[in-house]
């Protein structure tokens, strides 16, 4: 804060939804809150009165919002909100001495945001709202992970790849018949039935979907933010994405892994991008160095793939075809988070110890009906060790029960 | 948007935890996008060019936002993220004709949006940033609801309703020892069991939640807030306040619902409370007109409390006992939305066509160690009926297989 010549920072809204508040709160299950961390002071936590059990185990010292007699400021200002939350605000910052450069921080309605700070930047005169447009103080803070937070990402981890795993097998215990899995009751199984598969597995494991995952075959393979198509047969030899991403139950941390599969045989086509993409991966995974420019991993990737002969965003910004996204981004309670493994002019994120990155290179030939993502999680630590978190097979090839053509 | 002297509205970020995104695009499932609504005009949808397939399941007319370039306008700004995304912004305003007063909506980082407001307010001439506080266009927007919308939300009523009689059930088909539940395994059901099992059967409803559900007994049922404690015993004679919000899988429409229940048996003082939160509850539904100002029914309820000797948040603002919360709220893609049935100052939601809103009152005596509240489900339709959409027993006692004391 110092730094940034901030003499306070202001945390508001929901926890649920709202990473930096989950952060701040210590996983509090508060409806919503508003947090004041004065420069060099402990944050505090202003809360509803409803809440005051649960806001005790946010571990932060709290002040009960009661106290500040929200409907009597409303009644005051004749029913108008606006004024009403600016006298809130003035009396949270009187109580706690905030005055000068203050930051805001947290989701919001746009609107009522704009609204809010301009009204308390014209209203309080010993206020000067600063927003910070990017790599903002806590998501700084965030990019780097303490060893209770790994525990829950390795935690995150085990349960996706236990459930990538289950899936894996109960793809493989199908029937095939005419190149395509078969169910028990004779119907063919089709993307939807993988995906409630998945599901049941994911919520076994206490875990959920943010966005919905991604099981896609053939072309949609191709497009990387395809989810895939709930109609869709399983044919043997077409090369299936599968990207998991969950969460922990109710907002937490996230995971991310990728795999492509082929069913019962690859074709050649398919092994032989598979084999760039894998051959990229493990060209990355040895090269990652502490303290390594996140950019030049992506740069690395790109030279790779180019000088196989494929098109990336660094040869063709507008590409859709090759190497269509950027190599990894950094992961906890976003999906995507600092640091930014990608070209972006002005990108200049380091792999500082504590990052817990995905590095997830692919190659994408929609129109030849093929896609392959191959994607890991790494965490380096304090020791400048790199630990891969997902530990699982990135075998192409899934042998099916029946699978004679 | 004439009434508001708005000439265009802007829609911004992701898609998933962003109810107004949601509601624009229709569900798509884009990870992110802006939509520009011209004041009498279509609304227009801006998409990252990875997601045009998505995109295209809008029903909107889109914008490849490739067309931008905008690692370009980055590379042009020295990197600087702000810079380039108002000039991203100016671009899309001047394919679209956009300029006067202009809305921003959509959840976002407070800082961010502060600093990018600021710098479109200030950079570009022929635009007026305007941020509304409350009840902003979307808000009204959504707080009446269309066939389809009504449709979704009775599906996830009744998945939300099937839960609950399992849960019930559940509940009854277990064996008593020394006045708790007891599993199959001789040890005794907890709270965390309970819970688990609701999650299985939301899981296989395709629901989710977005907070945890509350299952709270005894002191933690006089406790709204609380969501209960995953040691608890199920104890027969104590109640358990059970309140259940999920949403479709993926972020969508939620659902709301609570019942109070006693296992075996109901004590005295328990049955008393509840009896008066029952007919209040039928005082409510009967009292129910269309165009009835949603705040007279909560002075309605705290009238019919008092004059039963309960104190509650009109008699006393600070009130931990008693009835302590609102009445209700409308519901939709977020949990709580307009119309507000509280009795806020400036507060003029009415039950227009179209509404569907809960009702919940109730009572909380922590330091007796209960609570009871209940909670339905209503929508208003366009010829002025009301409908109930939960539809279950409200019943207190649950019969227990073994609840010989």
């Amino acid at each position: 804060m110092a730094e940034r010549h901030l003499d306070a920072a202001v945390v508001m809204g929901p926890v649920a939804g709202n990473p930096t508040m989950r952060y701040m709160v210590n996983g509090a299950r508060l409806t919503s809150a508003i947090v004041v961390k004065r420069r060099g002071r402990a944050p505090v936590l202003v809360h509803g009165s409803m809440e005051r059990d649960e806001a005790s185990l946010s571990g932060l010292d709290t002040i009960d919002m009661s106290r500040y007699r929200f409907l009597d400021l409303l009644k005051e200002a004749g029913g108008d909100r606006l004024t009403a939350t600016v006298q809130l605000m003035a009396h949270i910052f009187d109580d706690l001495g905030v005055k000068g450069r203050v930051g805001f921080y947290g989701i919001g309605e746009r609107g009522a945001t704009f609204a809010l700070l301009e009204a308390i930047g014209h209203g309080l005169p010993e206020i000067q709202v600063v927003g910070e447009f990017e790599n903002d103080i806590f998501t700084v803070a965030r990019a780097t992970k303490d060893s209770t937070e790994v525990a829950r990402i390795r935690s995150v981890a085990e349960r996706t790849v236990a459930t990538v795993d289950a899936t894996r097998a109960f793809l493989a215990g199908h029937k095939v018949r005419n190149g395509v899995l078969i169910r028990e009751n004779g119907q063919p199984l089709r993307v939807r039935d993988v995906k409630a598969f998945v599901r049941r597995v994911l919520c076994e494991q206490g875990l959920e979907e943010e966005v919905e995952l991604i099981f896609a075959i053939g072309r949609d393979a191709g497009i990387p933010h395809s989810h895939g198509r709930d109609e869709d047969l399983i044919q043997l030899g077409k090369p299936i994405v599968f990207d998991l991403f969950p969460r922990e139950r109710s907002g937490g941390y996230f995971f991310d892994m990728t795999r492509t599969w082929c069913l019962g045989f690859a074709p050649p086509e398919v092994q032989a991008v598979y084999d760039d993409v894998r051959a990229c991966f493990e060209v990355v995974l040895n090269a990652l160095e502490p303290g390594g420019l996140a950019g030049h991993y992506h740069h690395l990737a790109c030279e790779f793939f180019e000088a196989r002969g494929h098109p990336t965003v660094n040869s063709d910004p507008g590409t859709e075809t090759g190497f269509v996204h950027s190599l990894g981004h950094g992961i906890g309670l976003s999906l995507h988070e600092r640091p930014h493994l990608s070209s972006a002019p002005g990108n200049e994120d380091r792999l500082e110890p504590g990052v817990v990155f995905a590095v997830e290179p692919g190659l994408y030939y929609p129109d030849r009906g093929l896609g392959v993502r191959l994607e890991d999680v790494l965490y380096l630590d304090e020791a400048g060790v790199f630990h891969n978190l997902t530990n699982y097979s990135l075998e192409l090839l899934i042998e099916v029960e029946g699978s004679q053509l």
